[in-house]
């Protein structure tokens, strides 16, 4: 079994109304010590056995381009852990 | 400057229609090697100097409480990165 948590995020250049209305929100509570908060999406995803590491790096990749991530407004990116065994 | 990674997941006992419907739409275009897929939240949180890590662990853990999860219905972790200067 091998775990690959992909990480995405709006790039610099879009605007994201959710995170500064969390980092305002924050403000007024008194959390003055926040300089800057992003926020993303996070997936887990499970693959079953035996593909290649290659052929999984090449999965993921498409699967972000085509579904995760929009390639206009937003980055990825991965890390693969291998586990033993099904959760 | 310390930078937090924050990631927000549903609980094991609630539904989550959108990362069911991106797993199903991943099998029609024959990804079939996906066991299973979560979506959650990712926060990345910059936070200024001159907070202690006592401290900083403790404000961490309000703001997920009070703003970033909905402790009902999710489940959060965090990971504290060090960092020189901002980014």
């Amino acid at each position: 079994m091998a775990l690959v948590k992909v990480y995405v995020n709006y790039k610099k250049s879009i605007l994201n109304p959710e995170a500064q209305a969390i980092q305002k929100a924050l403000g007024r509570l008194g959390y003055d010590n926040i300089d800057d908060l992003k926020l993303g999406k996070y997936f887990e995803i499970t693959v079953k056995d035996g593909v290649s590491r290659a052929d999984l790096d090449k999965e993921i990749n498409e699967i972000c381009d085509k579904m995760l991530a929009n390639y206009n407004m937003e980055n990825y990116h991965y890390e693969i852990v291998e586990t033993e065994a099904a959760q």
